[in-house]
């Protein structure tokens, strides 16, 4: 079975207001194997709409329409299904009765206008929304399923969780499983590059490499006809070997972003966290803080955007910002042994580099950046050449810097040894 | 002329990334009078494409695609349209020596699969790509303008430009007139209250309010048959009105963020800035450096998120956080007027709050920030209590941050003096 998704609302056209209805509608199709060949968004006209209703049910064997069921002249997904059917409106009393007590419970009349949404497209199946005033449609129609969604996500899901239930998840036929890498500290070609001899053999499971700065995601996808074992099985054997070329770079499998996990790691060895950063100018612990709960582990740190804060406020000495210049790994060394130390805490992590437009030299460009990482017995320095928009040059310099950290608490780990906050280590013989 | 918005790639369909193309490409368009009535997101699948090109071709008279135009196997679209199209594509020698040139000033040789993206609808026009390897195409047929472009942003958009240009302004049939306002230090159903009596009698120009974290934008949109003065007449007495009304609010007309604005004004008045966060983590500096320049004004600060970091390295006094706890109006007071010293600023600029979710209390509750701003003769402080995500809350206080420095410049100008960094003030009599 084939879907098309139809978001039927101006603002979305107009206002670049989002359509978020349709991600998870796709989300839940394809966990019954239903893919999703098309999604469109459409305004409140009449004729646009009955007219791509019309072409997706000759293509699709299910359409999805979410939006234009209230009670307004703008809400026209009503009518302009059942023009594309070629079906009539009919009139359900029930429904007005039913508005009318929704109402009442609210201690308010119903306004005259919402019997409008007692219209039901003849043959359809009424879905009710326990949440707002707009019913669901279910019919079908030339062998396609066709379902209407009210449009606020919140009074959407129910209403379509109902429906997928009675219609639609029992007419599925394909199994499905899917897992996701995240990567960090290597680029989207060099990811590619390293496994694509292995998963270009596979047409399933369906592998697909998504980058966005500083952060690289491997989804696999596997199907079956016969069974969820069967479509787990496709996809882990691949995983497996997936997994294997690039543990390196893997900080999480699912979901968690590279802050959350770095949290999670520092939280779970009781080991604190200061940042001093340049380029970054925030950005770095504006990531770190992004995640709730942050406060246990990270202490805070200093922006020394200012070669003048680099040396007065951090204390970085005027000798290396003079020998190295602000952009070196010796002020990065030191910015990082430095924040480590005024912040009393476990780790040290700093970022310096040129993030542009401006500001580039022959031997120091535009994207060049040192992070380095400061902790006790532990100094690591990493330089990079970051390509991209000064915003994406600040993010990627903020990821794999908060790489540097997922490294080392992985070394910390590896070697079996806790890592105190005054350095010493210690044998880890908890049962955590 | 209607047009109609393909995205191509499967990854918008599986992974729920979202085509960001399209807001671009519609809201360009508009400025010419010409409306998109769809967009659609289709994957990599030629059926599919092919499809809904022939279809689209045969409803607008512009039809938009981007993405699927790179060098593997993946890309379809050139092939997919030609075949809605049925036209051929043809080899165009001219494009793989420029892709070869291209490769060889990066020091690399092309890969063989690039000369692909050589191939090109026959009667097409080539669209040369800056930044990237995959040209954009333009070509007509029966009546419909069909534009290929690519799918990454920033090759989409110069491409776009270039095609804008030459094909499609020159046959747009409205003049428009648009004027955009932004405000912040106001929410967004309270901006709407303060013009809805008036924009409401207004069908021309249209008036649209956009919210995001701490920013509301007011989109308004003129239209005219006859000529572009008739449209900017229409836009500018609305325009007029609102302004009136929300005079306070309004930080910038038209694209400049508000760290750009605030980055423009620190540096006509040669001020310098210091940060001390503590609840936004970074995220102040962060915005304020996304400016490029920035380091012209911007010094530094510290992300003072444990109070041990505020007692210590910020040097908040331990009397101050005891009475009155890190997140009250005296310890951003204290914060603001340290981070100015520590850092030999002209104005010092702090954030303490509650982001949430945890950490709230019945006198605290989740979303309670303060803000403070001290400069030599002046200190401003402000108490807001938040709504959303934490994001939400951490972006917002951000911004309303950074509106404090606006509204202590614009009294600077409006007090004719010039504010030196050593609180003298003097009368701006130059030039410049």
């Amino acid at each position: 079975m084939r879907a098309i998704f139809i978001a039927v609302g101006s603002e979305m056209l107009d206002l670049d207001r989002v359509d978020t209805n349709s991600g998870y509608v796709a989300r839940r199709l394809r966990q019954k194997g239903i893919l999703t060949d098309m999604k469109v968004v459409v305004g409140d006209h009449m004729d646009n709409l009955s007219w791509i209703v019309k072409k997706a049910c000759q293509r699709a064997q299910l359409v999805v329409l979410s939006g234009g069921l209230g009670p307004t002249e703008d809400d026209i997904t009503r009518e302009a299904v059942a023009t594309a059917l070629k079906k009539e409106l009919v009139f359900r009393e029930e429904i007005v009765a039913g508005l009318r007590e929704l109402f009442r419970s609210r201690g308010q009349a119903m306004p005259e206008i919402n019997a409008r949404q007692a219209f039901v497209i003849e043959g359809a199946e009424v879905l009710a929304n326990p949440v707002g005033t707009a019913p669901g449609l279910y019919c079908e129609a030339g062998g396609c399923k066709v379902l209407l969604l009210p449009g606020p996500p919140n009074e959407m899901q129910p209403v379509f969780e109902a429906a997928f239930e009675k219609f639609i998840a029992p007419a599925a036929n394909y199994h499905i499983y899917s897992r996701t890498f995240k990567l960090t500290g290597i680029g989207e070609s060099d990811a590619d590059s390293r496994i694509a001899d292995i998963y270009r053999k596979y047409r399933n499971p369906v592998t697909t490499i998504l980058a966005s700065p500083g952060i690289i995601e491997i989804h696999l996808l596997g199907r079956s006809k016969d069974s969820d074992e069967e479509a787990r099985r496709l996809t882990d054997e691949l995983a497996g070997k997936v997994r294997e070329r690039l543990k390196d770079f893997i900080f999480a499998e699912g979901d968690a972003g590279l802050p959350e996990v770095v949290i999670a790691m520092l939280k779970e060895r009781g080991l604190t966290l200061a940042v001093a950063e340049s380029c970054t100018g925030g950005g770095l612990g504006d990531q770190v803080t992004s995640v709730p709960g942050s406060s246990e582990v990270f202490l805070g740190g200093v922006i020394a955007y200012a070669n003048s804060v680099k040396n007065g406020l951090l204390g970085v000495r005027e000798e290396t910002l003079k020998r190295h210049g602000a952009v070196s790994e010796a002020t990065a060394a030191e910015m990082a042994a430095v924040a480590r130390r005024l912040c009393g805490a476990d780790i040290g992590l700093s970022v310096t580099g040129i993030a542009g437009p401006e500001g580039g030299s022959d031997k120091k460009p535009v994207g060049l950046v040192y992070m380095h990482l400061s902790a006790a017995n532990h100094e690591r320095g990493m330089r990079q050449i970051f390509s991209g928009s000064r915003e994406v040059i600040k993010r990627r310099s903020a990821f794999y810097a908060l790489n540097l950290v997922r490294e080392y608490l992985n070394q910390l780990a590896a070697d079996g040894g806790r890592q105190t906050a005054d350095g010493k280590k210690q044998a880890d013989i908890s049962d955590k």
